[in-house]
C-alpha cells in the first residue's frame, strides 16, 4: 500500500503547504507513514472553484449517470480490499470484524442512494395545472421539484472511518442530490481517507464525471475547516463530531454574508428510562443489554446510552449489581486516538470525585491507552444539582440514576437538553402509566425506543438520526437514511414553462415514473398535455 | 368599532408598559385612535410561558380539532365585516377592492391549511417493518412522522395587512402544524391587527382550544422583536419584511445558546429577461404588462419586477418608449406608510443622479405622500459597475437595462444575488437559444416564470415563494402554499413501539387514510399487525 499524503484537488494531487502531520496507531502509539500535507487556503480555494465549475455540469446530468457513478464508488471501495481494512485498523484501533461490517454498511448505503435517485420520487414533483378561465384571475401552470444547491463541505467523523467519514452518508447524500463535495478528512485516519479518495477518483474516471465533483483536503488546524465553511461558493456543510467543533462551524456559517446551513450531528447522552414493571420482570437482562450497548465500539457511538434512570428499591439494587458485574468483566478497549482515551479517563476520574456518585463496576484497564467500561450510580437529587452529570462523556461509561417517583422521571426528562435518542424499558402497563413521560421525551429526541438499545442505527427511510439542539444544529433533518438527501436540495417552481423546457420529472409525460402530486392528488399518471 | 390598544397575552388584555404609539393614515397624515401599548419584556415572557404550557395540550390534539379551530378563525375574520376593511384602509392606504380580495385569499388559505391537516399526508408517515430473523442482526420496527416543534414567533408584514400579517400564512401554517404562536403585530396597522386578534380569541373560545396558543404583542422598538426571538422557549421564527430587519432577527436567533430557525422572506429585485424574439413580437404588450406589474399595489409586492433586461436596438427603443408612456400615464399611489414613501422618493432621486441612468417615464405625483410610477433605463456596463442599481427599491419603479449580447445576459445573471423570482419572456426558439441563461437563473431563484409577471403569488402545493439569500434566510422552504407547514415541524422516529402507544398516523390500521411509505412503497393500505 503506497500512500502519498497529498490533498486531492479535483483530479490533481497537491501538497504545497508546509504543515504536515501523521497518523498514530492508538493501540501501539506507533507513528504511521507517510506524512500528510495540511491544505493551504489556496488549495481549498482551488478545490471549491473546481466544485463550482463542476456543479453546472453535474446538476444537468440525468439521475441515472449519478447513480452509475455512486455504484462505481461502491465497487471501487470493495476493490481496495484488505489494504483499506488494514490501514483503518492501524489508524483507529477498531477490530477487523467491525471494519468489515462497517464497509458493508457503507457500500450498502451508497447503493441505497443510487437506487433512491434512480427511482426519483424524492424530488417531490408537484404540479398544479393552469385554469385559464378562472375568475377573477386565470390560474397559471405551476410545477415544483427539488434541485441541488451547489458545492457542499463535508467533515469526516473519527468514530466511523468509513460509514460517517469520506465515503459516508453525508458525502453520498450530497452527491446523490447532484452536488459536488469537498471533504475535509479526519486527521485521525488520513491514510484510510486517502485510499477512499483514490476509489472516488477511479470511479469519476470510469464513469466520466466532471473532475471537480470530489476533492479531499487534509488538516489538523481549525483554520482548514473554517476557511472551507466561509468560502462564498460553499452552500452547505455536513459534520459529525463534538459539540464544540460543530458549534464553531455553525457560528462561522451563520456569520457569513450569505449564511448557509450546517448539518452538525454532535451526539448526546441518550437517556434510558427503566420503568418499574420492566425493572422487576427483566432487570438482569436490561442491565446486561445496557452495558453491552455502552461498551459497543468502546462507547464511541453517538447513540451510546450514557444515562439510565430507575426507581429506588430492591429491583434497582439488583439491576445495579448485575450492571456492575457485567462492566467489571467487560474488556477494556482501545479508543480511536490517544487524546480521546486520555479525555475519557480524565472524565471518569472527575465523576468518581463528585460527591454522591459512586462506581458500581469498572473493568480493569491493562494500560492507560485502554478505556475501562464503567458504571456509575447516583440519586436524582445529586443528578439534578450537578450539570457535569448531564454532559456526554465520550467512551464506555454510563450513569444509573435512582429516582424516587414517576415525578422525578418527568422532572429529569424536562431538564434534559435535546437528544438523538431516548429509550423506555417497560411493560405495556408501564407505558400506559407513564404517558406524560413519553410526551415529554418526544419533545426532546429524534428517536424514541421501546425495550431496545439505541446503538445500532438502521439505514432506511424511516430512520431519524437527528434531534433537538445540542444533539444537532438542525433537528429537521437526519444524517442517516434516505431522508438525508433532503439536506442538500431546495425547491424551485416553474411557472408557465413549455413542456420541453421543463426538467423530465415535471413534464406532462411522466417518463421517470415518479410519484407526483398533481392538482393535490398523488399519482404516477401522465398529464394530458 | 371600539379598539383598546392592549396586547393579547393569551386570553388576557395587558398594557403594563409606558411606551405607546399610534397608527397614521398614510393618505391623510391623520393620527388614528387609540394609542397602542408596546409590550414589555414581562408581557412577552408571559405570552411565551402560556404558549409553552398550551403546546403540551395542543400537540396532543387530533388534527380534526385544530382544523375546526382554523375554520372558525376564518369565519370570525369574515364576521368582522366592513369594520376590518375600513380600519385596514385607514391604516394602509390600500383600496377597498384590494383589501376585500386579500381577505378572500386569507380566508381561503386558512381553509386550505385546515383541509391539509384533515387529509394528513403532510405528516410524511414512513414505516419500515421489523425483520426479526435478519442476519447478522434483527431489524427493528421503525416508524417516522413529523411532529410540531413548540412556540413560534411570527412577525406581521406591512404590505399585506391580512395575508402576510396576523392571520397570514406564517401564523396559520405554524398553528396547523400544532404549534402555539406569539405574533408581533406590524406597527403600521395595529388596529387591523387588534381586530384580527379578537377574531382569534373568539375562535379559541368557540372551539375550546387552550388559551395560550395565540398571543399578540405590539411594539415599535426592535427590542420587542429581539426579546421574543431570544426567548429560550421560542423554537422558530416567521418573518416577512426588509433585509436589514430579517437579518437582525436571523443573527439574534443564530447566536442563542440553542439556535433556532428564522424563516425570513426579505424580497428581491425579480429580474425580467426579455429575449429578442419576444421583444420583436410582443414588445409593446410586455412593456405594458411590466409596468402594470410594477405599479400593482403601488409596487409594494415582494415579487415586484424591479429590473428588466433586453438587447440594445430598435425593438428595445420601442419597448422603452411604450413602458415610459404607460408609467407616465399611471396614477401615483399612496404607499403603506409615510416613511416608506419618503424612502422611495429618496431612492428615485438617487437613481436619477447616477451617471448613465435616465428616466424614460414617470407619473405625476400630486403630493409628496404619493409615489410616482417610474421607469429608468441604463446600459449593461453602467449596471454592472454600480452596486446601488442591483438593490431593491421598494415601490413602483423598474430599471430597464440594455445589453449588447446573450453573453451580457449571462454575465448579469451570474452577478445577481438570490431572488424570489426571475422571469423570461421569449418564444420557444428564444428559450432553446438561451439554455445557459435558464440554467444560471435556476440557481438564483425560487420561481422561474415564462411569459408572465411575477406579481400574483398563487396559494397552492406547487408554489415556492422563497429563494436563495438574500431573498430569504432559508431557501429550502416556502412562505406561501401548503408546503409552508413544513417549516414548523420536525421528524421523530419510534422504534419497536407497541401499536397502541403510537400516534394514529403510524399505527398498523391506517385510520387517518394517509399516504405512507411502508417498506419503501407508497400506500394507503393497513398493515397486517
Amino acid at each position: 500500500m503506497n500512500l502519498h499524503g497529498n490533498n486531492f484537488i479535483g483530479e490533481k494531487l497537491s501538497a504545497t503547504g508546509t504543515t504536515t502531520f501523521s497518523a498514530v496507531n492508538p493501540a501501539s502509539g506507533e507513528t504511521l507513514a507517510p506524512k500528510f500535507s495540511e491544505a493551504t487556503r489556496e488549495e481549498i480555494d482551488s478545490a471549491v472553484a473546481l466544485a463550482a465549475e463542476a456543479f453546472e455540469t453535474l446538476s444537468a446530468l440525468p439521475a441515472e449517470q449519478i447513480a452509475a457513478f455512486l455504484d462505481q464508488v461502491a465497487e471501487e471501495l470493495l476493490r481496495l480490499g484488505p489494504d483499506l481494512i488494514a490501514r483503518a485498523q492501524a489508524e483507529t484501533g477498531l477490530p477487523e470484524a467491525r471494519l468489515l461490517m462497517e464497509r458493508g454498511r457503507t457500500v450498502g448505503q451508497i447503493k441505497m442512494f443510487a437506487d433512491l435517485i434512480r427511482e426519483g420520487s424524492w424530488l417531490e414533483a408537484t404540479i398544479d395545472r393552469a385554469i385559464p378561465d378562472r375568475k377573477p384571475f386565470p390560474k397559471a401552470d405551476l410545477r415544483r421539484m427539488l434541485i441541488p444547491i451547489g458545492p457542499v463541505a463535508i467533515f469526516g467523523a473519527s468514530n466511523f472511518p468509513l460509514a460517517f467519514s469520506v465515503p459516508g452518508g453525508d458525502t453520498i447524500s450530497a452527491l446523490a442530490a447532484g452536488n459536488p463535495v469537498i471533504v475535509k478528512a479526519h486527521p485521525a485516519h488520513p491514510g484510510t481517507s486517502e485510499l477512499v479518495a483514490q476509489a472516488f477518483r477511479l470511479a469519476i474516471t470510469a464513469t466520466k464525471m466532471p473532475a471537480g465533483i470530489f476533492s479531499m483536503v487534509h488538516g489538523v488546524s481549525h483554520d482548514v475547516g473554517l476557511h472551507l465553511v466561509r468560502h462564498p461558493q460553499v452552500k452547505a456543510v455536513g459534520f459529525t463530531g463534538s459539540l464544540k467543533a460543530g458549534r464553531a462551524l455553525f457560528d462561522a456559517a451563520a456569520a457569513r454574508p450569505e449564511p448557509i446551513p450546517v448539518y452538525a450531528e454532535m451526539g448526546s447522552t441518550n437517556p434510558v428510562f427503566i420503568l418499574p414493571g420492566a425493572l422487576k420482570k427483566n432487570g438482569a437482562a436490561i442491565a446486561e443489554g445496557l452495558v453491552q450497548s455502552v461498551t459497543m465500539g468502546v462507547g464511541q457511538f453517538c447513540t451510546n446510552p450514557g444515562l439510565a434512570f430507575g426507581l429506588n428499591g430492591a429491583d434497582l439494587n439488583s439491576f445495579l449489581e448485575k450492571a456492575g458485574q457485567v462492566a467489571t468483566n467487560a474488556p477494556s478497549g482501545t479508543m480511536l486516538y490517544q487524546n480521546l482515551c486520555a479525555n475519557f479517563n480524565k472524565g471518569i476520574a472527575g465523576l468518581e470525585n463528585v460527591s454522591g456518585v459512586r462506581v458500581v463496576g469498572k473493568s480493569a484497564a491493562t494500560d492507560k491507552q485502554r478505556a475501562p467500561a464503567t458504571v456509575f450510580t447516583t440519586n436524582a437529587q445529586t443528578f439534578l444539582a450537578n450539570e457535569v452529570l448531564h454532559e456526554e462523556l465520550f467512551g464506555p461509561s454510563t450513569l444509573v440514576v435512582s429516582c424516587d417517583s414517576a415525578t422525578d422521571f418527568e422532572k429529569i426528562a424536562r431538564a434534559l437538553p435535546g437528544q438523538l435518542t431516548a429509550t423506555i424499558h417497560g411493560t405495556e402497563e408501564d407505558l400506559a402509566q407513564h404517558k406524560n413521560l413519553v410526551s415529554i421525551l418526544q419533545q426532546k429526541v429524534g428517536r424514541l425506543l421501546f425495550n431496545g438499545f439505541p446503538t445500532g442505527v438502521e439505514v432506511c427511510p424511516s430512520m431519524h438520526h437527528g434531534g433537538p439542539y445540542p444533539a444537532t444544529t438542525n433537528p429537521m433533518f437526519t444524517s442517516v437514511g434516505t431522508a438525508a438527501i433532503k439536506r442538500f436540495a431546495r425547491p424551485i417552481c416553474f411557472q408557465s414553462f413549455p413542456d420541453s423546457a421543463l426538467p423530465t420529472a415535471l413534464q406532462n409525460k411522466n417518463r421517470r415514473n415518479v410519484w407526483r402530486l398533481v392538482d393535490s392528488k398523488l399519482t404516477k399518471d401522465d398529464l394530458v398535455g
